[in-house]
């Protein structure tokens, strides 16, 4: 009988793997050597899902994002001011899970500001991202929730960046969960009129 | 005569030789040999001003922060709104100088999710930027250019916030200088009613 192997889940073991070694040790000591010590598989095995560093990264980052849009996906139908709040919030630090994904997100953001590779992966997301936002803000406006006045997509790209811009306040303990979750609350009580 | 020597003159060209390791390099490649060399100075130079890589980070980072305090300073008396928008532009990648210190900035601020040193430092720079910026919210709420109900600290708080977060979307070029600009007038065109 073939052995049946979940490829997709042997790359899922090693971007977590990759992540470890972000956080413990910063991106420079992610190696394919140093990976496969920390998902306790064999340099051969890393190499077999990734030819170079940069494309580990690369699945990395995605696999952290998969990972924030999943929980966001798993709260199903819902308001689009629900789905507004929990879209930013699952991006903040508020907890020991996003605390991680959070630090090892800065990593990847400071990484990609000078490499093309991780920037190109970014700039491929953030549409999606914006989109999902502006399709929450156009749903509420149909039902008069927000004015028609306000332009969906930048207050889409206002919104992402306000949460992006929390989570280094928030991780080097400025705000408390309390006072990021009452801002982020204070934003979206100006937007929705009702 | 003795010779004179002006050490914070010398601890900025310091300073600026480890912004350019952090650019080049990466925050990992950072050492007092590194920086040295950069600078065109002996390692006991260095040592002389810095007597670990961590302090050396530390001025590194306040150096940075004071290059972007001191050009919103050098506007001068202004009006709320206008030192609002200066001093969020002033903190945006918009050309070759911000784009500089936007990827140095980055560095540190993932750096700071791990380092506790650098970590204090933003903790105890933060509250100046916001109380500048809430400081103007006030300001304009006496005028009623803004109206009472806003509250100047939760205010701060967003715009700062999302002044940061547009900081990596706009590195990496989702954005063009030109929505960079409209998103921040939109959103001061939101908190300013007149």
């Amino acid at each position: 009988m073939p052995k049946i192997v979940d490829h997709e889940a042997r790359r899922q073991h090693i971007a977590e793997a990759v992540h470890r070694v972000i956080d413990a040790q910063g991106m420079d000591r992610v190696s394919l050597r140093e990976v496969a010590a920390e998902a306790r598989v064999s340099m051969g095995q890393v190499q077999h899902y990734f030819a170079t560093k940069d494309e580990m990264l690369v699945t990395a980052l995605r696999h952290l994002n998969t990972r924030i849009t999943r929980r966001v996906a798993a709260v199903g139908p819902s308001t689009p001011r629900a789905l507004l709040r929990v879209g930013t919030l699952e991006l903040l630090p508020l907890d020991d899970e996003r605390r991680f994904e959070a630090r090892v997100g800065l990593a990847f953001l400071a990484r990609a500001a000078v490499s093309p590779s991780l920037a190109a992966l970014l700039r491929e997301g953030l549409p999606h991202v914006l989109a999902f936002y502006a399709a929450q803000i156009r749903a509420a406006q149909t039902t008069g929730q927000i004015p028609a006045t306000a332009d969906p997509d930048r207050e889409a790209t206002i919104l992402f960046a306000f949460a992006q811009g929390m989570v280094s306040p928030t991780l080097i303990g400025h705000y408390t969960t309390g006072e990021v979750v009452a801002a982020v609350d204070y934003h979206l009580s100006r937007l929705f009129v009702r």
